[in-house]
């Protein structure tokens, strides 16, 4: 089959980063046909919607084939100055907020970016988590560690840290992480920093060929990225990590996301265990 | 009108991160209702179906409600199984695929997780992205800025770092920060190691009472977080912007989310006319 190619325009009254998220789903399963992104967040006035339907009537016209539109846009009224555009609309609030008010028995409020007490909380644990994430990345400081949420360890580019800063910007986590290093080995147990907290150590390991490749990256030909050296780190992690009742995980073949919701299901089952 | 709650049960075969936000957005239209959530990611085989069918079941007995269930499902064997329970269904996918299939004139691979070469170099770019934000945070080095895809500068706590790690985790966007301090408003200039960047410069700035706010839970009654000199800060910041010619977005009542999706049309458009 000839490849083909379409041009898909994201529009949100927000940051449009869901619809985008979802969008790239969905396209995923459609191998054959490439397509191009065209964004338009924060279209929030009629002003705005007429603009986006001006490039849909321009993109339509050059390509010879309308484009697709995904969108989140909760203002009806856009909403229906839009789709006087020539597109496949798909639009992921319409299609669920007429259900979710008959199951409700309840008029949704149509509007955007709420904010109630409740989100800016939410919002300013996310900042808070961050902030320690940082602050405790890469075994920075071992100050304060009782009040993580969560402490990862494993050797040295494992994934310790877009793991913390994602479980804390995504999830609100304060996640520390900490490396297991030579030292450890040697002496053959956890750093002692980390022993009071044994019920938040969650590991991390990856296949030592992976790590080497990213080692590589970093310190090319060096005793620290050579494969031996990544065999002789992991396997020493894994068996420290087993000895010492550490739940791990395995990066290899994970995203950062997939790892997150790995860890906090896991976080979650230790909390109602306790 | 009574308060009512009711349980919302979030299921993928991914990690349920789209699904749970896109939820988010349209639970947030019914105010007077609070929701729990329950999730089940990684739901990827008939057994695994059965334990969210079961748990659907014992909700529903519980309350004496049927759950809501929002879902992205790409397998049609699990999907139709999950739908024998007794729920409000909402399917991200399903919704989306058959007018995809039609638009396009093709079948979709109906599969999870789908790891194109494409995918793999995507997330690549987003952790070598992450790393480079990370090395430089606040200024930490001045090498390699060449290499940026931006540069944010602003007064400490401004929201510099957290925006510029989602604009790598998210985006895949070497971004770099570099504080603004007291120094650079004597001398009246962008700091020298900036100055071969002016074309990748960003400003962020806050209002001088969230700063305040801000500053003081990090240093309780610090001339640092006086109102007094937050409004000094911020008006030195402004004007040296101002004559520099930086462009800036004020954070004082956006998410980090929704600067980073400002910044990125800011940095496309300016390389559109570049």
């Amino acid at each position: 089959m000839k490849e083909t190619s379409r041009t898909v325009v994201f529009i949100s009254d927000g940051t449009g980063i869901t619809a985008e998220t979802l969008g790239n789903g969905l396209l995923s399963q459609f191998e054959d046909i490439s397509f191009r992104h065209v964004r338009f967040p924060f279209t929030d006035s009629l002003d705005k919607a007429d603009a986006c339907l001006q490039r849909i009537g321009e993109i339509g016209l050059q390509e010879g084939l309308r484009p697709l539109v995904i969108m989140t846009m909760m203002d009806v009224k856009i909403s229906a100055r839009l789709r006087e555009a020539d597109a496949l609309f798909l639009d992921l609030f319409e299609a669920f907020i007429a259900p979710l008010e008959q199951e409700l028995g309840q008029r949704s409020t149509h509007s955007v970016g709420r904010s109630h007490g409740q989100e800016n909380r939410e919002y300013a644990k996310r900042i808070a988590a961050m902030n320690f994430s940082m602050a405790h990345d890469d075994g920075i400081s071992a100050a304060d560690l009782k009040n993580a949420d969560v402490i990862l360890i494993g050797v040295s580019r494992s994934g310790k840290t877009p793991t913390s800063l994602y479980l804390s910007l995504q999830f609100g986590l304060k996640a520390a992480n900490y490396p297991l290093i030579p030292e450890d080995f040697e002496r053959d147990c956890l750093p002692d920093s980390l022993l009071p907290f044994r019920d938040k150590l969650f590991g991390l390991t990856i296949a030592p060929e992976q790590l080497h490749r990213i080692r590589e990256e970093r310190r090319p030909h060096s005793h620290y990225a050579s494969l031996a050296n990544c065999r002789a780190e992991v396997h020493a992690a894994e068996s420290l990590m087993r000895r010492s009742g550490i739940t791990w995980f395995d990066m290899t073949s994970r995203s950062i996301e997939e790892m997150a919701v790995h860890l906090l299901q896991a976080i979650n089952k230790k909390q109602e265990l306790a």
